[in-house]
C-alpha cells in the first residue's frame, strides 16, 4: 500500500450524492485541473488524482470526507503541498479542511520543530511549569525604550520577551538598532538573575533580507525569532527551520480569513495547529477566547491538541494563546491551559514600567507554585542539537572593518587581519593549526567567506561534515587531504572541491607548514566533528 | 502635508457610532496594537497610530471608514505592509478592505511591473489584439508530453503557454527537465512561425529552490514565470520583479479564503488588482464568471479596472480571466474584456493536441479580425530594460563536470578546466584577459564562483560597475587595482574587496603576465560596462 496524505473536507450540502460529486471535483480540481476525459489512463487515475475514499455526514448541512492523495504530488515542497490541499478551492463556497493525516515523506521532508517543546525547556532550565512572555510595545517607542521593557521583564525572571510582530525596520526603530539594545539590556540583567530570558525578534522582509536579519540575531547571541507565516512566507518558516539554530515562533497575522467561516477555509487547529507545527515552528500564537479576538474555547483547544498530541516523528509545540490576558487573572489561565504552555501577556504587564519586573516575578512565582517542580513535565523528544556549539560565525571577538585592500605579508598573515588559534574545548579533534578570517565577516555582503589556514608540521584540522561545501587552495608548503577514502596531495595552487556531507580532514605530514585558503559559503550549517575511528559522531 | 497611506475597510453595523468605535480600533489594533492608556503622548497620536478620516453608510447594514496610515509604519516592506493593512484584523469577523490609495513613497518602493502591459506587448510584437494563452497540464504528464503540447500551441501561433501551477519538481516531473524539453520544443516551432510564443514555467519551493529556478529558466532563455504569492510568498514576488529580467504572472491559489465573505477578508479588485499589480505583477490570473469559480462580472470588472487604470507611477496589468474558458465562446470573451487582456484556454483546447494548431491559429486569426491592426493599444509605459542583455551565467559552452581535485600546471592552468579567452563583441572594453573557471558552474551548489583571470603586459579587464562584490586574490606577478579614484598594487597573496557599485578595473602596467583568484556570488547582477572617460554606462 503506497502511502497517502489523507485530508478530511468539510462540503456544505444536504445530500450525501452531492457531497460525492463535490469530493470528486476536489479530487481533480487539486491535481490534474483538467476534464476527466483527459484523464482516464490508469496511471493518472491511480498515481495523480486524488482518491475519494471516504463520506459521512458532519453537522445538519454539511458532510465530511475524506480524500487520499498520492504524496509525491507535492513535490514535498511547503507551497505545493498547501496548492494540493487547498490552493484552487480555496476560491470556492462551502468548503473547508477539517482534519490532516501526514504520512512520514511528508514528516521527513518537513521536519516540524527543530527544539520542540523539551528542546526550549531544556535550553531555558524551566522543566515544571508554563512559560512566560511579553511582547515589546507599542511600536513607535525607540530601541532603547524597548530595551527598558525587556530589561525589567528578564529582571523579574520571565522567560521569553518577543517582538511585537509590527515591529519591523521601521526608520523609527531599525531591526539592528533594537536587536543590539535589547540583547545587551538582557545580558546586563541576566547577571542579577543568572538566568537565561529568551528575546525573540521580529522576522521581516524579502528572503534576502530575513537572511542578513538571521545572521545578525545569531551574531547577537539570539536564540529564537518571531515571524508570520502568512506575510513572510510558509516556505520560508520551514527553511529557517531546517537550516538555522533558532527556535521560530510563530504569528497569525493575514491568516484570519480562513477562520471566518466555519464552512470554508481552514479548521484553525489545523492551520495554527498541525501545519505550523509540521512546518516547524516551536511555538505558535493563537489569539486567546475571551480576548479582543472571537476565537472560541473550542477552537483553542483543537490549536492545543494539534499541538500537543505525541507523534515520533515531530516533535510536540509550545501553544502560545493571546492577545488580552490580564496579570489578575494569568494564573488561571495557566491552570487551565496546563504546563506545556506559553502564556504572552502584553498590554495589561506593560502598562506600569516601575512594576513590571515585581508583576513579572510575581506571575512565575504563582506558576512555580501551581506548577511544583517534582511533578516535571513528561515531554519527551528526541535529541537536538544544542546551542553551546552553535555557528560558527558567532565569534565576536573579531573587530569588524572593512577593507579594500589586504595586504600580505611574507610571514603568511595580512594587515588588518588577525590570526587565531583554532582550538578546541576537547582538545583532541584538531592539532596545530591557525585560522585568520579574510573577507565576509567585516560588513561584506558576500554570499561567500575566504579564510586562511595553516597546518603546522604534524597538524590537522577536525575530522568532520556538514552539508555546506568547501573550496580549498593551497598556497603554501604541501598538505594531505583525506575525502571519504581518498587521499589527495594538495600543492600551493592546487584546488579542492569537499562536496556535501563528505566526512574530510586535512593534515600536514611534512616538516613544514602548510597554508591555504578555504572558501564556504557564508551562510552554512554547523559542522559535525567525528570520531576518527569510527566516522561517528563524537 | 505628510504622506498617507489609505485604506478604506468595510465594517458590518448598523449605525455610524458603531462603525467610529470598530474603525478606532483597528487604527489602534493594526499600529500600536495596545491600550490607548500607553500611548497618549502626541508623537503616537501623531505619527504612529492610524487616524479614522472618514466614515459613511456603505450598504443597508454596514459602513465604509476610511484609515489614514503614516506609511513608514510599513517600513517600505511588502509583508509588513500587508500586516499594516489586514494583519491581526484578519482574524476578526465583519472586516473588509474596500479599497487603498498608496502614496508615492509605498509606489517606489514596490515599483509594480517591471514590463507591465506595454513591455510584454513590445516583446511578442503584438499590439493590435488580446494575447492568447493556455497550460500545460494536466500533472502526471511527462516533461515531452507537455512539450508536445507547448509545441503544438506555439505552432499555431499562441502568445504564451505557462505550467499549470500545480507543476511544481515532482518526481515524475522535474522542473529542470521540463523547462529544457519545452523551451527546445518551442524554439523548434520558430523556425516555422518566425514569431515569440512565452513559455512560463511555474517557480515553486522555497526561497533558494526558487533562485535557483529563476537561473536555470534564465539560462534556457525563459522570458517570464508563473508564482502564486499565497504559497511562494507575497515578498518573493516583489523581490523578483525588482531582481531579475522576467515578466511574472502570478496565480490567485490558496487566496480565496480572502473573498469567500462579501464582510469579510480584501476585495477581489483589491488583492488580484492593485495590490498583485502594486508588489510587480505583469500578468493576473483571476476566475472568470460562468467557470468552475463563483466570481461575479462585477468582481472580475473591479480587477480589470484595478489593472489598468492609467498610474503614472506603476505600470499596467493585463488581466487573465482563466477557469472555464471555452473555443466556441473565446472570440466573445476577446470582445467583452477588450484589447488589454491575456485570455487562458485549458482544458477545451487542450481536448484534442491534433487539433491544438489548427484551433490555436483559429483563435489568433478571430482576435486579429476582432481587433485590427490600425488601432494599435494606445498602452504608453515608460522604457523597460531588454533581454538581450541578461546573465552573465548563461554560457553554455561549458562542460560542466565538477571535480574533486583540480591539479595545477606551472603554465597556470588546471587540469580539466578550460581556459577562455575573455572576449567582447564590441572589441573596445577590454583587452588581452583570459578566463578560466575553477568552482561553482560544475555542479557545485556553493553560494560563490571561484575564476582564474590572467591580464597579459598592457591588457586590463573592463571599466566596470555592478551590485555583486567581487573577491581578489593575486597569485602571480603584480597587478593595477583601480577602484573609485584610488590605485592599488596587488601583489602575489594580496587580497582586495571591491564594494557593491564601485567602478573598478584591472590593469596590468608591467612586462609579465599578472594572475589573481576572482571569487564572486554565484547569483550576481550582470555588470554594466562604463566609458572609461566619463564613467557612464557604454
Amino acid at each position: 500500500m503506497p502511502e497517502q496524505l489523507l485530508i478530511d473536507y468539510q462540503i456544505e450540502c444536504t445530500d450525501l450524492k452531492r457531497a460525492l460529486a463535490v469530493a470528486e471535483e476536489i479530487a481533480l480540481e487539486q491535481t490534474v485541473e483538467t476534464p476527466p476525459s483527459l484523464v482516464e489512463d490508469e496511471f493518472f487515475q491511480k498515481s495523480i488524482i486524488g482518491q475519494v475514499i471516504e463520506a459521512q455526514e458532519f453537522t445538519a448541512d454539511s458532510f465530511k470526507v475524506g480524500i487520499a492523495y498520492n504524496p509525491e504530488v507535492t513535490g514535498f515542497q511547503v507551497g505545493q503541498f498547501f496548492n494540493v490541499i487547498f490552493g484552487n478551492i480555496s476560491l470556492k463556497k462551502g468548503i473547508r479542511i477539517e482534519n490532516i493525516v501526514a504520512p512520514d515523506s511528508i514528516l521527513k521532508s518537513f521536519g516540524g520543530p527543530q527544539f520542540g517543546i523539551s528542546g526550549v525547556r531544556k535550553i531555558l532550565q524551566v522543566h515544571n511549569r508554563p512559560l512566560l512572555a511579553t511582547a515589546l510595545k507599542p511600536m513607535g517607542k525607540s530601541p532603547e525604550q524597548l530595551a527598558d521593557i525587556a530589561h525589567e521583564f528578564a529582571l523579574g525572571g520571565g522567560d521569553l520577551i518577543k517582538d511585537d510582530h509590527g515591529l519591523a525596520d521601521q526608520p523609527f526603530c531599525p531591526f539592528k538598532d533594537r536587536v543590539s539594545a535589547v540583547m545587551k539590556a538582557i545580558s546586563e540583567a541576566r547577571e542579577s538573575t543568572r538566568r537565561e530570558t529568551f528575546y525573540f525578534p521580529n522576522i521581516s522582509g524579502h528572503f534576502k533580507t530575513i537572511e542578513s536579519q538571521l545572521d545578525f540575531a545569531l551574531d547577537h547571541g539570539v536564540k529564537g525569532v518571531l515571524i508570520s507565516p502568512f506575510l513572510a512566507g510558509l516556505e520560508t518558516v520551514n527553511y529557517i527551520a531546517g537550516n538555522y539554530p533558532l527556535i521560530i515562533m510563530v504569528h497569525p497575522a493575514m491568516s484570519g480569513s480562513l477562520f471566518n467561516d466555519p464552512k470554508q477555509g481552514i479548521a484553525p487547529g489545523v492551520m495554527l495547529g498541525t501545519l505550523f507545527r509540521l512546518i516547524g515552528a516551536d511555538i505558535s500564537i493563537y489569539p486567546s477566547p475571551g480576548g479582543r479576538f472571537p476565537f472560541t474555547p473550542q477552537d483553542c483547544q483543537s490549536i492545543n491538541d494539534a499541538l500537543l498530541t505525541p507523534d515520533l516523528q515531530v516533535k510536540k509545540s509550545f501553544p502560545a494563546p493571546a492577545g488580552g490576558l490580564k496579570i489578575s487573572t494569568i494564573a488561571q489561565a495557566a491552570l487551565e491551559y496546563g504546563r506545556d504552555t506559553l502564556l504572552l501577556i502584553g498590554g495589561d504587564l506593560l502598562e506600569s514600567i516601575s512594576e513590571l519586573a515585581a508583576n513579572t516575578r510575581k506571575i512565575i512565582a504563582q506558576f512555580d507554585r501551581l506548577f511544583p517542580e517534582d511533578q516535571e513535565s513528561t515531554t519527551a523528544d528526541p535529541a537536538f542539537s544544542v546551542f553551546d556549539c552553535h555557528s560558527l560565525r558567532s565569534n565576536k571577538q573579531i573587530v569588524p572593518r572593512l577593507r579594500t585592500h589586504l595586504k600580505f605579508s611574507s610571514d603568511f598573515s595580512w594587515q588588518g587581519r588577525d590570526t587565531w588559534d583554532y582550538k578546541n574545548t576537547d582538545g583532541n579533534s584538531f592539532h596545530n593549526v591557525k585560522r585568520i578570517e579574510l573577507t565576509g565577516r567585516f560588513g561584506e555582503k558576500t554570499a561567500f567567506d575566504v579564510r586562511y589556514f595553516e597546518v603546522q608540521p604534524k597538524g590537522y584540522t577536525s575530522y568532520e561534515t556538514h552539508r555546506h561545501e568547501h573550496v580549498i587552495i593551497g598556497i603554501l608548503g604541501l598538505g594531505t587531504l583525506i575525502i571519504g577514502n581518498r587521499t589527495l596531495d594538495l600543492k600551493v595552487n592546487d584546488i579542492a572541491y569537499i562536496a556535501p556531507h563528505r566526512p574530510h580532514r586535512i593534515k600536514n605530514n611534512t616538516d613544514h607548514p602548510f597554508g591555504f585558503f578555504c572558501i564556504v559559503d557564508h551562510e552554512r550549517d554547523r559542522p559535525r566533528v567525528l570520531d576518527w575511528r569510527t566516522s561517528l559522531c563524537v
